[in-house]
C-alpha cells in the first residue's frame, strides 16, 4: 500500500485562484520536494494556465471535467457532478493510484466527498478539520480541531479529535510531546458547557491523550498547547475570526504606519522588518486544513490560496503520507480501516 | 427613581490595581464627566491609595470589608462575605442611594451579586454580558453578548440578548439604527448548529430587532454588524481569544520592528504611529462589560483595569443610566422590573 514516493492528488481546479496558483504550487512541489503529483482537472485549462508548459512534464495530469463551486449544496453537486476534480482526486485514493489529496476547493464537498469515497477510519464516529495556526512563539504553531465539520458534537467526537490530533502533532507535525487542550471557558474540571465537561473527564481518564487541561481563548495562541479541541461551531467561528484579525491588523498597519512625513520614511526603513510580521501575523502562510478520520489522506487548503500556500498543504500531505498517520490513528482502535461506501 | 445626575458606584476593591488604578479612575470621572461617584471599599485603603487625598473631597466613600477574591466560587463567597465591596455597591443600587455600579472584580461574583440583590428584569430568563469590541474601521464598535454568563443557551435566551443589544446599541452606544446579526458558520439561514437554526429564524420574524443575519467569525470585527448575538460559551472564547490576538500582534510587532539598526531606527521615527495602532488593536482601551437583563446597570470592567478603562466604565454606566436602558428593555416586555428577591 505504501508507494516509495508520496503520491499526492491536486486538485487543480478549486479555488479562488485555481488552476494557475494551484498549478504553480504543485510544480514547486514537485520540483522541491520528494513526491509524485497528480494533476486532477480540465487539461486544456491547465496548459493554459502555465507559463512554461514544459514545468509540466515531471507532472502526470488526470483528466476532471468541472468543479464544485462555492454556492453549490455539496452532496447534490458531488452527485450530479460525477466527474468533477474533487471527485476524481478522492477516486485516485481509493482506487490507490494516489496516497492524498490536495484541494484548495469547496471545504464542506471535500468532506463529503471524501466522506463518501474513502468512508471512515474505524472507530471514529465523525471526521474533523484540523488546522494549524501560528502562535505568538516564533517557531511554535498549534493545531485546533475540529474547525468546522461537525457544529454539534457529542462527547465522544471531541475524545476522538483528540486522538487523531495527537496521532497528527506526532507524526506529521514532529512534536514529539503534545500537549493537548480541551477549548474551555475557565481553567477548572467544572467550567464550561454540559459537553465540555463530560469531555474533561473523558480526556483525563484517556490513556493515549497527553491532555493537560483546559484552553482558555487567551491561550489557543500562546504556544502552550500543541493541540486544541472544540466542536466544529466554535472552532469554526475562531478560525475565520483568527483570519480575520490577522488581516485586520495588517490593514491597520497599513492605513496608520506610513501616515505623515516620519511615517512614510520611517516604514520604508522597515520594509524587511514588516514583510516578517507579515509572515508571522498571516494564517495564509501556515498551510492547510487538515481532514481527520477518513480513510484516506486529504488537506483542504484556504479557498484564497496562492502558491505558497498550495505548496504547504501538498508538504503537509506528504508527511502525513510518509509518516503513515492513518495505519497511526488506526492502531489506536486496534482495527482496520472500514472498506469505503461504493460511489454514495 | 431618576436622579439628575447618575450616581455610580464604583467597587474600589475588585481588580488586579484595586484600589489604586480605581480609585485614580473614578477621580478623574468626577472631574470631567456630569456623574457622583460613590467608591465602595475600605476607607483606609482608599486614602491611602491616593496621592492627594484633596482629590477625594467630591467623592463619597461608602463603607465595605473585604472583596471577593478571583479564586472563590462565587455564591459561597457572597455569602460568606456579606460586606463585600460588591455586595454593598449592588446595595446601593437596590436602596435607590445609586443607580449603576461599576466593578473590575471577580465577574462571576458581579454577576451573581447582581442576580441575588437586584434580580432580573421581567421577560429575561438569563442577564448576559456584553462587551464592546473595536472594529477595523477606526470609528465603529461592536457590542458582543453573550461573553460568559450562560454556556448552554435555549434560543430564546439568544432572542432576549438581541432585543437588549438592540437597546443598548441605540441608547447608551449613539448607533441610530443597529444591524444585529447572529454569530455562526455560514450566511445562510439552515447554516449553524441546533440551537443557531432556530434563532436565526426567531430573530428574523421579531420586531424589535434590526436582524440582518449570520454573522460569520470573519465579519465579527468589519464593522458591517453593530450587535452580535452568541451563546457565553463561544462568546467568552472569542472575547479572550481577541484579547490575546491584540496583545500576540503587539508583542510580534515589539520583536520584531527594531531588529537591526534599520529597525530601530525606523522604529523610533515610527514612535507616534506606533502608539495609535497599539490604540486601535488594544482591546484594554475600549472599556467594559455590561452586564444586560439584571433590574440595575453594571459594568464589569476587565480585572487587569487601570485608570483609563475604568474611567471608560464609569462613562459607560453614565451613559446607561442617562438614556435610561433598563426603561427601554423593560418597555419591549411591557411590564415593569421584578422586585428583587431578598438578599438570597
Amino acid at each position: 500500500m505504501v508507494a516509495t514516493r508520496a503520491r499526492i492528488a491536486v486538485d487543480a481546479m478549486g479555488g479562488d485562484h485555481a488552476p494557475a496558483e494551484i498549478v504553480a504550487g504543485a510544480i514547486r512541489a514537485k520540483a522541491e520536494l520528494d513526491v509524485d503529483i497528480l494533476l486532477v482537472g480540465d487539461p486544456d485549462q491547465i496548459r493554459a494556465a502555465t507559463p512554461n508548459e514544459e514545468n509540466l512534464s515531471d507532472l502526470k495530469i488526470v483528466p476532471a471535467e468541472g468543479t464544485i463551486e462555492m454556492h453549490e449544496e455539496p452532496l447534490s453537486a458531488l452527485r450530479r457532478k460525477r466527474k468533477a476534480s474533487i471527485n476524481v482526486s478522492m477516486d485516485l485514493v481509493k482506487q490507490q493510484e494516489a496516497d492524498a489529496v490536495v484541494s484548495a476547493g469547496h471545504s464542506g464537498a471535500a468532506m463529503a466527498a471524501a466522506l463518501l469515497r474513502l468512508g471512515r477510519l474505524k472507530g471514529i464516529d465523525r471526521p474533523a478539520i484540523g488546522a494549524v495556526f501560528p502562535t505568538v512563539l516564533a517557531d511554535k504553531s498549534v493545531l485546533i480541531l475540529d474547525v468546522g465539520a461537525n457544529v454539534d458534537c457529542r462527547p465522544k467526537f471531541l475524545e476522538q479529535f483528540a486522538v487523531m490530533g495527537t496521532v497528527y502533532s506526532k507524526h506529521v507535525l514532529g512534536i514529539e510531546h503534545p500537549k493537548v487542550g480541551l477549548l474551555n471557558i475557565g481553567e477548572e474540571a467544572s467550567k464550561g458547557n454540559d459537553v465540555a465537561v463530560q469531555v474533561h473527564q473523558l480526556l483525563t481518564d484517556h490513556p493515549a491523550v497527553p491532555f493537560v487541561g483546559n484552553a482558555e481563548g487567551r491561550d489557543v495562541l500562546s504556544g502552550q498547547f500543541d493541540v486544541v479541541v472544540c466542536d466544529g461551531f466554535v472552532g469554526n467561528v475562531l478560525l475565520k475570526f483568527a483570519e480575520a484579525v490577522g488581516e485586520s491588523v495588517l490593514q491597520i498597519l497599513r492605513e496608520e504606519l506610513p501616515r505623515g512625513l516620519r511615517g512614510k520614511a520611517g516604514t520604508l526603513i522597515l520594509k524587511d522588518n514588516l514583510k516578517r510580521i507579515k509572515q508571522r501575523v498571516d494564517h495564509a502562510e501556515h498551510g492547510g486544513g487538515l481532514l481527520l478520520g477518513v480513510a484516506g489522506i486529504a488537506v483542504i487548503s484556504h479557498g484564497s490560496s496562492q502558491a505558497p500556500s498550495v505548496f504547504n498543504a501538498i508538504r503537509l500531505a506528504k508527511e502525513a503520507v510518509d509518516n503513515q498517520v492513518l495505519d497511526r490513528i488506526q492502531a489506536q482502535y486496534h482495527k482496520v480501516a472500514m472498506p469505503a461506501a461504493d460511489g454514495e
